[in-house]
């Protein structure tokens, strides 16, 4: 049986401009090992991804433990790819941050006036791209 | 300013449709306060979500820790949705399970003849829709 499925890892340059493609991402976070994660619209450039939230949830897991991960990604039928990030976030506080924040193509997901910056600072960041076909059989029967 | 956008949560029963209508979401597992995250391909059904994996990191994780977080989402132009989930994964060693799980429609990413299969219990599911539209004036001058 042919597998022609293939998995291809991408170099860190090809994973900044495809995370630089799209708009949605999700963030994980983690107090005492539960992991939470989010959906997030972000805007990731100079080795930076920043997002915006509203009060809550998000930011009181970051304050306690400011370690995330971060996934977005794009499929097809025929494939697509997918880039994970490993950083740190915080909140953005000093008006000359807000003020360069408030620059950026930047929407929340949850409309509201109370809101904050985020800005993870990328660690470790990956790609791969893959293309879906053929399963190997299991049982090696194929 | 009118502000257009809407964010309505879902019943856990809609939450549960909108989650059979994907086959791509992510998990985010955490051991010693990291958190990671990878995006699997799913199946989700009486109150389980059943992925395929290699043999590596997301089972490695699992078997430290197996409180894992799970989302899946679906946005066009003009809005769309997210289910979070919260549960426990397990991975599935038993004859019964594994030929049950054979039967489910369900495929890896990475195409491998040494898989397992991870069954994840729902402990909390919920969901949300939004429709995006005007943003609120952050300095309230709207």
């Amino acid at each position: 049986m042919v597998v022609g499925s293939v998995v291809q890892p991408l170099s860190e340059e090809q994973a900044w401009e495809l995370l630089g493609t799209r708009q949605l991402g999700r963030i994980a976070t983690s107090v005492a090992d539960q992991p939470e994660i989010f959906p997030i619209n972000y805007y990731a450039a100079d080795g930076k991804i920043t997002f915006r939230t509203a009060a809550g949830t998000k930011l009181s897991e970051i304050a306690v433990n400011n370690r995330i991960a971060f996934e977005t990604d794009e499929t097809d039928d025929v494939g697509g790819w997918s880039v994970i990030v490993k950083g740190h976030a915080r909140i953005l506080v000093s008006t000359h941050d807000v003020e360069a924040a408030d620059e950026l193509p930047l929407h929340s997901w949850v409309p509201t006036l109370k809101f904050d910056y985020v800005e993870i600072t990328v660690d470790e960041i990956s790609a791969r791209r893959f293309t879906f076909g053929p399963e190997p059989d299991r049982y090696g029967n194929g």
